[in-house]
């Protein structure tokens, strides 16, 4: 039987990220600072995001190197592997090829720690001693917790309530690696006791924790704050994934005609998909690219594109995406990852150019593709990375209705590992189909 | 820097089990009867067993072909990856090298699989269509659950009712691939229900639970018992680690003087130690392998070399093991895997004839050791594999003292993502030191 794992050997690891910036077919409109409506100046979030991250945010460098402390934590568990979905072909009778990118094999089980490792590195670097930052399912949170862990720094984390509520168990990984661990909103921070004080009852939201773990950073001293998804820099460290994705694909003699992320910021499609997407502008493929949303979180869908804040205190610089509004709280799905109302400026600007297609599904659809993949591919998938696995399954469906033999790629981002009080809830029939 | 991942080329995955039986210096007392003291005939094994794994119990061959089939499912995480403990040993400035092998990569999570695979598979071939078993923490319960999955068996699990309660989210497991779990002592069974009403508080063993598998098999049509570890079928299916382990210690260009693992059952350990022991028997090496277990449940280093049960009803056959007496009830620690009053059998006449050493460590210690893993190495351990990381901490920190530069290996044999509680508890300062 032929093999179903393509393994990239630690020698063939990129040593460079990819910026897609300088690639883009029209420039990104700049963030705004919201008191002025004027491009955000440098200066003004220096006392928020570490120096070489703003650089990397503002880079024209098509490739950026990856220092080696940065690739000695990488090869802790990269090159990560890609299947071949054989037995999930099989069950779905498809013509169609499915690939799959596993980064459920980093320690904190996610794409995460791809940029949590970076921007713990360059804080460490530059002087930094301690690091807040929002989760929202909590994947990113213990990413953070994980990089703080290995250059010495404090970890602050301010979890949205619905996640620290449900997936009790990514918190004591934030502890595992050391860091400490509160639910947003909290009574730690200005904004937080304000919107306690006016919703008691709140689920919280990606937006709440944001604006917490801003005002923190901003107030205590040699800490800075950092974000696990949706900035132009966070983007660039997850295009290891697709950068090894393509060597992989090359070994398999195959090239993907679609490739399929689940999109909540936006960072592991993009991670993905970007240096494909590359090969598109440079005319070398014609791959179609899918972000994959929850209906409960509609932002590429229904929102519009339109500057608007990051979080709901209104503190952070306007930025011109995908929204919302940033006032909107989405019900607690299971795929807390996904809850945020904005998304990646960059991925937005694709969406708007057509260069990435967005759908959205439904909660209980989602977990029936993730049991289909668990009883084939033997995975307990994340319920994020399961949008994936639901679009994945939606085009091999629509493959064998046509006949088609396309190459399916779509990014596994995470195990489920911390999940299984959603699954619970799935077979005892409580899950609501938001 | 240089890596510290040691990499098998899936082609180099072994085809053959290795069978030790054949090259023990003396022979294994035989299983007996207990209603006649007789030892037992196949026959009687036969309405419990399928039959081609009673064959392996008492195989002569030294080694055993893997069938395709298997090595297909071996084949989505297997060869498992062997690391160097470079961050470990830098923090206990050692001058040992630790070597880790990692089980934790299969989808349960476990060494486990490696023989849920195989017995699923040849009881399939013999139309079984129903397996029971037990499980203490869930780690083989999910394991046989996954492997019935691909062999369309239905699976019932008697799950000790400590392990139970305090690891939900492998019950959650056990139902994602199909499987169903109930604790145990349950009302399911004869000597469930006798068990309930003598001691309805009881926190379960494995005893009991095996008691209770062994009943619902020999009752129910087409149904047969497996076990997760103790039988010699056991543990030939796991040498497949060792002997993995040993064309990676070759592409290391190095040998162990230590091989450590931890023992409930002794399945991991002999499955990690078997193939090196045989170098020894060889007169090739001057391996020392050393059984790590729990003081609360002190076997090898507290129990007898004796005949005794298997299960606390008195229904298994009399096994020649090291024992603590088939009706102890160790306390309810939450290294549930390790939780049995017996052995193995090989693996007791090894410690007997002083092949292979013992020693047990108390709870806490072995949380301290789980937590400088996870800071240095990044894993999450499971309770039970942490006492084989706590035994190759001493014996690195030893040679630190005598500037000894010894070669170590141990198993890590499961992650620890669903023991998550055990570590709050830890955290919390709430864990007994049992």
């Amino acid at each position: 039987m032929e093999s179903t794992k393509i393994i990239l050997d630690e020698n063939e690891m990129p040593q460079k990220w990819y910026n897609i910036l300088p690639d883009l077919p029209n420039p990104l409109d700049p963030p705004l600072n919201p008191a002025t409506n004027e491009p955000i100046k440098i200066e003004e979030l220096e006392p928020i995001f570490a120096g070489e991250l703003i650089k990397q945010e503002l880079s024209s460098d098509r490739y950026i190197s990856i220092p080696e402390e940065i690739l000695d934590i990488y090869r802790m568990w990269r090159p990560s592997p890609l299947y071949r979905a054989k037995k999930l072909e099989d069950i779905l009778k498809t013509p169609a090829k499915i690939y799959y990118k596993y980064e459920g094999v980093s320690p904190p089980g996610s794409h995460k720690p791809n940029t949590s490792i970076a921007q713990a590195y360059y804080n460490m670097k530059e002087g930094t001693e301690r690091l807040t930052t929002e989760t929202g399912a909590g994947q990113w949170g213990s990413s953070l917790s994980f990089a703080c862990n290995y250059f010495d720094l404090e970890c602050k984390v301010y979890m949205v309530r619905s996640s620290f509520e449900q997936k009790p168990y990514r918190k004591s990984l934030i502890n595992l690696w050391g860091g400490s661990v509160v639910p947003s909103p909290s009574n730690e921070t200005n904004f937080g006791r304000k919107i306690l004080k006016e919703f008691p009852d709140t689920t919280g939201s990606l937006g709440i924790a944001i604006s917490e773990a801003v005002e923190d950073a901003a107030i205590n001293d040699n800490t800075k704050y950092t974000l696990g998804s949706v900035l132009n820099h966070v983007m660039l460290h997850q295009t290891i994934i697709g950068l090894e994705a393509q060597k992989q694909m090359e070994m398999a003699e195959d090239y993907p005609d679609i490739i399929i992320g689940c999109c909540g910021g936006g960072s592991n499609l993009a991670g993905i998909s970007f240096p494909f997407i590359k090969d598109k502008l440079d005319g070398k493929s014609d791959v179609k690219v899918v972000a994959s949303e929850p209906s409960a979180c509609p932002t590429l869908t229904k929102g519009q594109f339109r500057y608007d804040f990051g979080d709901t205190a209104e503190t952070t610089p306007l930025l011109k995406m995908y929204t919302l509004g940033h006032e909107f709280i989405p019900p607690a799905i299971h795929a807390g990852g996904l809850r945020y109302h904005g998304d990646s400026p960059i991925v937005s600007k694709l969406v708007d150019e057509g260069l990435i297609d967005a759908i959205s599904y439904h909660q209980i659809e989602i977990f029936d593709a993730a049991i289909m993949f668990a009883r084939t591919e033997g995975i307990a998938p994340a319920p994020e990375a399961s949008h994936a696995i639901k679009a994945a399954i939606d085009e091999a469906v629509r493959c064998r209705k046509t006949g088609e033999e396309k190459t399916i790629l779509f990014n596994l981002s995470g195990h489920g590992h911390f999940d299984m009080s959603s699954y619970d809830r799935y077979f005892s029939k409580k899950l609501s189909d938001d």
